[in-house]
C-alpha cells in the first residue's frame, strides 16, 4: 500500500550526502588514550579537557567567536568558587591539608555499589535478569588500583563540570559523533537539559528580551524562561521543522517598537524529533537555518534529547522493514548532522541528555559549546548545582566507560533505534487502520517519541458555531471517555495568545506498553468518529 | 589542666532547658504509618505531604505568615510545569496513555542496584567490608510487591519535590527533630544547599538588594548571590555567632541613601558550627536573634549542614571524655534547638543536607518552610533541576527508609558525633601543645568541621611596617613551606572591602587522616613561631 499523500519521506540525500573527512573513530580514541597514559583524578580534580580532546587534534581549526557582548550581567560578573583556588597548593608533596571542608570518606556508609546491566548485546529485561552482568564499584578502588573511579571520589564533593573520569568519556563520545569544526570547543556536565535551559537563559538574557523558538515547542522551556521576564517569539514550521526563510523574515522585519523589545539574538530549537511535532530538520534545512543564524548573528541553543531516537525509514504498513545499520560507521553516518557538527563559528550550545536513551532519573547530561561559554557554565554550576550527582556519575561510568565502552554504547543506541522504529511503525500502522483520514492527517515521524496528528476541525458538524478551542476540548475529553490520553496541541504553542489556525493532538508511542499502542489509537479513532458524527469503524473483514 | 581563659564552654542551661511538649517520637511515626496504610506512589507521583505529616497533627498550631510582598517578580510569575496537570487524567481506570513523553522503563539498562552498608551498629570501613549488609533494589520491586520504591520509578522522571517514597522519610525526620511550631510547614527536596541558596535568593531578591549574614561567612554563598546584583552586609559576631544587638542596631539605623539600597529583609545564617568560625549559637542566642527578626520582619535562610555535627562538651586535654547520649531522646534533646523549631511565624527556610553526615556526592538535601514558600520552590525545581537524582534517592531510600529507619539513622548520627568529638579533641589537644598561646588563641568549637584560630598579628616583629594582609599572606605560605594548609580568614569576610581589625586562620579537622591532625598542627605551630621570630617548639621531656 502506498503511503498517503501527506507523507513525505526524508530525502535520501540529506542523511547520506554528509561526509565527514578525518572523523574521529572509536579506534582513534582508543589509540589516543593508550598514548596519554593512565588517568589519575582524585577528589574534586579539575579535568584536563585539552588532554581528553587530544592536544593537537583541533589546532588546524579556527577559534570560536567571543560572546562577551551577549552575556548577561549575571554571567559576566560571576567569578566561580574561590575556595577551590586554594586546591592548587594541595599538590605540594607531603602536605597535610586542614584546608578544604570535606568530610572524610571513611564516614560514607557505603563500601560497594553494584548494578546489573545488559551483557553481550542481550538487552531484554528477561535476558538481563537471567544473564546480566554485575558491575561493582568499591569504596577505595582508586587507591587499590582496581579502577580509576570509586565511591570515595564519586560520593565526595566534585567539580561543577562533573568528574574528570566520566567527562573524558563524554568528550570522546561528542567528538566521535559530532566533531565540532572549531578549535576551542569544550564540554561540561549538566544536571539535565531543563536545568541547562534555565542556566543558559540566565547566561544570555535580561528581562524584556525576546528569544526565538519553533512555533510549537516544549512548554517547560517557556515556563522556565518566562519568569525571567523573557518573551518567546515562535517561528513558523513545516514538516521539516523550523522554516529558515520565515526566520529570516521575522528578524529582517523585527519592529522594536511594535514588539517593545530589541531584535532577538538567542534561538532555542529541538532539531530532531521535535517536541511536540516530531519534526526532524534535514541536513539541508539545518545548513539553511545556520546560514540565517550567521546572517543575524544568532546564538543557538540546540536541545537534542531525541537525537539518538532517529529511526529507520518508514516503509508503510505490510512493507518489509529496513535492516539495521551494518556497522558503527554506517550508524553514525545515518544520523542527521547536528548543528554542533556544522558550527564553524562556535555559536551553538548543544544540550545532550541520557534521559531518553539511558534513564531520566540519572539527572546527568552535558553541554558542548566554546570554552568561553563552558567556563561561564562551569562557574555557575560551581555556585549552584555543584554538578550532577556523583552516585549517578559512578553508575553511568561503570556502564559506559568500563563495561560498554564507546562501541557498546553505539550498539545499545542501535538497539534503541530498532525498538523505537518498531513502536513508531506500530502506531503508524494503527493510524492507517483506525483513523478517518479526511479528518486526521499526519507526517510519519523520523525521530523521537512523538506523533503529531492534525485535526481538520472545519469538518466538525458544529463548526463554526462551536469554537476551535471548544472542539479541541471536546475531543480531548472524548478521548478520555474512550480510555486514551493524548495531549492538546494548543498546550504547546510558543505564543499562546496569538490566534491559531490549525488543530493538533500529540501522541507518544514511547511510554505505553507496546501491545497497547494499537488499542489506544483504535480508541482515539472511535473518539474522533463520535466527536465528528461519523459511523463507528468496522474492520473490513466483518 | 584548666582550659585557657579564652575558652567559654556552652552554658549547660542552653541545651537542656529547651523542653519539647508533645514532641513526635519515632514510635509516634511508626504508629501513624501503620494507621495510614501502604504507600503507593507510581511514576512522578505528587506527594501527599499532609498525609506524611498526619492530617490532624498540626491543626492546633497557627498558620504561617504570607510572604507575597517579599517575593521576586520571578517567583511570583512562575507557574510550574503545565504538562504535569494532564497527569490528573491518568487515574481514569483502564486508560492507555499516549500523553506523557516518558521513556518506557523496559529501556533502562539496569535490572538491579545494590549497596553494601553498615549493619548492627558496626560502622568502621573494615566492619562494613567484612560484615556489611547488601541492600538490593530490583527494577520492578513495586509491581512485584517487594518494595514501595524501585528502579522503574526512581530512574524515571520525577517531581521537583523528589519521590514521595523518600520525601515521607524526610518529613518524618524533620518532625521528629524540629517539630515546626506552625501548621502549614512543608518540605521539598533540594539538590543540595548550594542550589537551595541559589534558588532562595532568586525567590526573594532583586538587583540592588542588601541581604544580611554573619561578618565571616561561606564564600560560595557570596559568589552565588553577588552575580544577581545582591549585596551582602555582614553582622558582627562573637563566640556564639551573630550578635542580635548589633543586628538590631544595623537594621534600626539603616541609611538607605548611604547604602544606596533599601533596608534588608533577608538574612542568611549558619547557626551551628558556622563556616568558617565554627561558632554555634546557643538556644538563648537563637531566641534573641529570632526576636530581632520578628521586630524587623526578616525572613531567615537557616543553612544547617553541620547541625548533626554537634559534639560532646570539650573537657580539655587529659580529662575523661563525656559518655555518648544514652538514648535517642537524650540525643535529640542535647541538640541546640533550630530556628525552625522556634519559628512560630513561618519566617524560616531551613536547608538540610546529607553532605556532611552521609555523602556530598548524593546531591540530595531538603528545605523546610511554609507551604507558600515550598510551593514556589517546587515550581522552580520542576522547571530547572527537576529534583535530585533518582539514583541518589533510591540509594538513600534503601539505606535510611528500608535498612536503618529513623532509629538507625539516629544511631549513625550519634556515631558521627563521637567521631567528630574525637577529631575535635585531637586538634584542640594539639593546639594546646604546639601553638604559642600569646600569638594564637581560639574558642573550642562545639559543632561542625572548623577550628577558627585568631592570630595576634600585632606581635609580628615587622608590624606595623608590614601590613596585616602581608603578614597573613606570609603565614599562609609559611604553612605550606612547613607542609600544612590552612585557609586565610580574610577569604571569608562578608564585606571584603571593609577594613579588617582581626586576623584568623581556619583549620578543618574533618578531612585529614585522623593520625595526621596532630602533625599538621605541629607544623602550623612551627610556621607561626618562624614567622613571628619565636624559638622553635621543643617537647619538655627532651
Amino acid at each position: 500500500m502506498a503511503p498517503p499523500a501527506a507523507i513525505e519521506t526524508f530525502p535520501e540525500t540529506d542523511t547520506t550526502s554528509f561526509t565527514v573527512p578525518d572523523r574521529l573513530t572509536i579506534q582513534h580514541v582508543a589509540k589516543r588514550r593508550a598514548a596519554s597514559g593512565k588517568l589519575v583524578a582524585g577528589v574534586a580534580a579539575v579535568a584536563d579537557i585539552d588532554a581528553f580532546k587530544g592536544r593537537t587534534q583541533h589546532l588546524h581549526k579556527g577559534k570560536a567567536k567571543r560572546w562577551d557582548h551577549r552575556l548577561s550581567t549575571e554571567a559576566r560578573t560571576r567569578k566561580g568558587n574561590s575556595l577551590k583556588n586554594a586546591a592548587a597548593y594541595l599538590k605540594t608533596p607531603g602536605l597535610i591539608s586542614l584546608g578544604g571542608g570535606l568530610p572524610s570518606a571513611e564516614y560514607f556508609p557505603f563500601e560497594e555499589l553494584s548494578i546489573k546491566v545488559p551483557d553481550n548485546g542481550r538487552y531484554s529485561e528477561e535476558d538481563v535478569r537471567k544473564r546480566g552482568k554485575v558491575l561493582t564499584a568499591g569504596k577505595h578502588d582508586q587507591a587499590d588500583g582496581k579502577s580509576h573511579f570509586d565511591i570515595a571520589t564519586s560520593f565526595q564533593y566534585g567539580q561543577g563540570h562533573g568528574a574528570a573520569q566520566f567527562l573524558r568519556w563524554l568528550i570522546e563520545h561528542t567528538e566521535i559523533v559530532h566533531d565540532p569544526p572549531y578549535q576551542d570547543w569544550s564540554c561540561t556536565m549538566s544536571i539535565g537539559s531543563t536545568s541547562a535551559t534555565d542556566m543558559a537563559f540566565r547566561m544570555f538574557c535580561k528581562p524584556g528580551d525576546w528569544v526565538l523558538t519553533e512555533q510549537f515547542t516544549f512548554p517547560t522551556m517557556i515556563e522556565t524562561v518566562r519568569p525571567m521576564g523573557v518573551r518567546v517569539a515562535g517561528v513558523p514550521m513545516d514538516e521539516y521543522g523550523l522554516c529558515p526563510r520565515q526566520l529570516d523574515d521575522l528578524l529582517s522585519n523585527w519592529d522594536e517598537k511594535e514588539r517593545a523589545g530589541p531584535k532577538p539574538f538567542l534561538m532555542y530549537i529541538v532539531p530532531t524529533g521535535q517536541n511536540p511535532t516530531g519534526a526532524t530538520q534535514s541536513a539541508q534545512r539545518r545548513r539553511e537555518v545556520y546560514a540565517v543564524a550567521q546572517k543575524h548573528d544568532l546564538y543557538i541553543l540546540e536541545d537534542e534529547p531525541y537525537y539518538f531516537l532517529q529511526m529507520q525509514p518508514y516503509t508503510g504498513p505490510n512493507a518489509p522493514d529496513v535492516p539495521p545499520p551494518a556497522s558503527h560507521e554506517e550508524f553514525i553516518k545515518s544520523l542527521v548532522p547536528s548543528f554542533l557538527s556544522m558550527d564553524v563559528d562556535g555559536r551553538v550550545m548543544r544540550f545532550d541528555s541520557f534521559s531518553k536513551v539511558i534513564a531520566p532519573g540519572s539527572r546527568v547530561g552535558w553541554i558542548t559549546a566554546s570554552e568561553q561559554i563552558c567556563e561561564r557554565y562551569r562557574n555557575h554550576s560551581d555556585t549552584s548545582t555543584q554538578g550532577p550527582s556523583g552516585i549517578s556519575q559512578l553508575v553511568l561510568f561503570k556502564l559506559l566507560e568500563e563495561h560498554w565502552g564507546h562501541a557498546g554504547y553505539l550498539d545499545w543506541l542501535i538497539h534503541m533505534r530498532m525498538e523505537y522504529t518498531a513502536r513508531r511503525n506500530t502506531i503508524l500502522d494503527a493510524c492507517e487502520r483506525y483513523l478517518p483520514k479526511d479528518i486526521v492527517s499526519w507526517v510519519p515521524p523520523m525521530a523521537g517519541m512523538f506523533h503529531w496528528l492534525e485535526i481538520d476541525y472545519t469538518k466538525h458538524p458544529r463548526y463554526p458555531d462551536m469554537s476551535m478551542d471548544d472542539i479541541e476540548d471536546e475531543l480531548f475529553l472524548k478521548n478520555v471517555d474512550h480510555g486514551t490520553l493524548l495531549m492538546k496541541g494548543s498546550w504547546f504553542c510558543a505564543e499562546a495568545d496569538t490566534e491559531k489556525s490549525k488543530m493538533f493532538f500529540r501522541a507518544t508511542y514511547a511510554a505505553a506498553r507496546f501491545d497497547q499502542i494499537e488499542e489506544a489509537i483504535r480508541r482515539f479513532g472511535a473518539a474522533v468518529r463520535e466527536s465528528f458524527g461519523l459511523e463507528a469503524y468496522t474492520n473490513g473483514t466483518h
